[in-house]
């Protein structure tokens, strides 16, 4: 039996999401339960995709196999209660066996929350603090150069190698909401640093170090040295994966 | 020269805040703080009142003095940088030798916060989650007993001996926020777990588990068998410390 299984977590005291031997991470967390309830049986956990180390998740989705039956609910239940309190499972539904998280998915949606306002010591793993002036206008200018498809390859970490960094980012808002700025991005999926740097290079336009159109320039060289610094983790969120097409023929 | 602090902390990764032999507490964090400041010399903080363990604060106030001259700015930013991460100086600012932050205070407001929605990670520490059906409508009933100058031992933690338990409380109000539940108090003064033990109650009433008259009953039994359980202290803000009539005159 497989299960699409939708999930949130704090990633502060995890090092990722991805399995690493002897780190703390949120798959082996998630696959030690799995293999628990699985009556012991070793159980892989397929994910949407990575986070990297204190980036958090409010609607991550994955999938799993098994052998047991058990209601959606009680299987909920039973997750949670075998999860530490940082991981918490939203719901689990049965897919077809050729469901795939990975490959099946559609759109993927990541909010960037920086604090320009009093520093809130409740916050400091949640939002970015940042003290300078920043021009909202200018930020939603340069982000346009990145709507549409491209090669991201400047906004990518070196240490992820492909031959292909082509991909789509549907939307984009930047919106302020009170001390807040959130960077808001849809996509068909992000690459490593990839948002946290185009954020980094948002916020060097937002405080005049770089000019609007530097932006399109920066995204054409697909020179990683020539964008900006790579935002703080802690200000990421992966929102919400987004399979509806697929999932409303199975359920 | 004494100076009134105003200050914020997360007290998840505290005893809570008086200073205890051998446990972290927020008032040693800032005494030490002080004391380096201060060129070395041994520095007491007084604050406007203690907080127990889990408990948090955005708008605390305490007073201390240093015989260093140094700006009220400068003075911020030093505090800041030999604070920890989940202590933070809000602002400080000169007041009379004869100002004292327990004394003069004129009114506390604390907020309990409940969450009945879906459980969010993200939020474990700074909400009480709550998952049965709660009657806003009862609680903000019963809730009106506890308006006004009371014997409130009731509600009291046994620890709290004292010869008076009278305080007055000027404002209640409970409202609801989309999925949080925001239980809101105004008052001269609350004694040890009294605000937790108030919010126990008024849950109680909130599930039928008692009647909205009950609060009258236990309120006047003075027997704190009587009244309901200790709500969880990760809910409980102490939002802030109002001393304005007297600061208004000094600064």
């Amino acid at each position: 039996m497989r299960y699409l299984m939708t999930f949130s977590y704090d990633g502060s005291n995890y090092n990722g999401y991805q399995t690493q031997p002897g780190l703390r991470t949120i798959q082996n967390e998630i696959e030690k339960a799995l293999t628990f309830i699985n009556n012991k049986k070793k159980t892989p956990f397929t994910s949407a995709g990575r986070t990297d180390k204190g980036v958090h998740a409010l609607g991550q989705k994955g999938h799993f196999d098994l052998d047991i039956d058990i209601s959606d609910y009680k299987l909920k239940c039973a997750l949670n209660s075998n999860l530490p309190s940082d991981i918490h499972v939203i719901n689990v539904k049965k897919v077809s066996d050729d469901f795939h998280a990975r490959y099946n998915k559609v759109y993927k949606e990541y909010h960037y929350i920086m604090n320009i306002g009093e520093y809130n010591p409740l916050e400091r793993n949640y939002v970015y603090q940042y003290n300078r002036k920043l021009d909202i206008v200018s930020m939603q200018e340069a982000s346009k150069f990145l709507l549409g498809k491209h090669d991201f390859k400047s906004f990518v970490s070196s240490e992820d190698v492909r031959d292909n960094y082509e991909r789509e980012i549907k939307k984009i808002d930047i919106i302020r909401d009170n001390d807040k700025i959130i960077f808001k991005f849809i996509g068909d999926g992000f690459f490593k640093y990839q948002i946290r740097n185009m954020v980094g290079t948002l916020i060097q336009i937002g405080n005049k170090k770089r000019k609007i159109e530097d932006m399109k320039t920066i995204l054409a060289s697909k020179d990683r040295t020539k964008a900006g610094f790579t935002a703080h983790p802690e200000g990421l969120y992966l929102i919400g994966v987004n399979y509806e097409e697929k999932i409303d023929n199975l359920s």
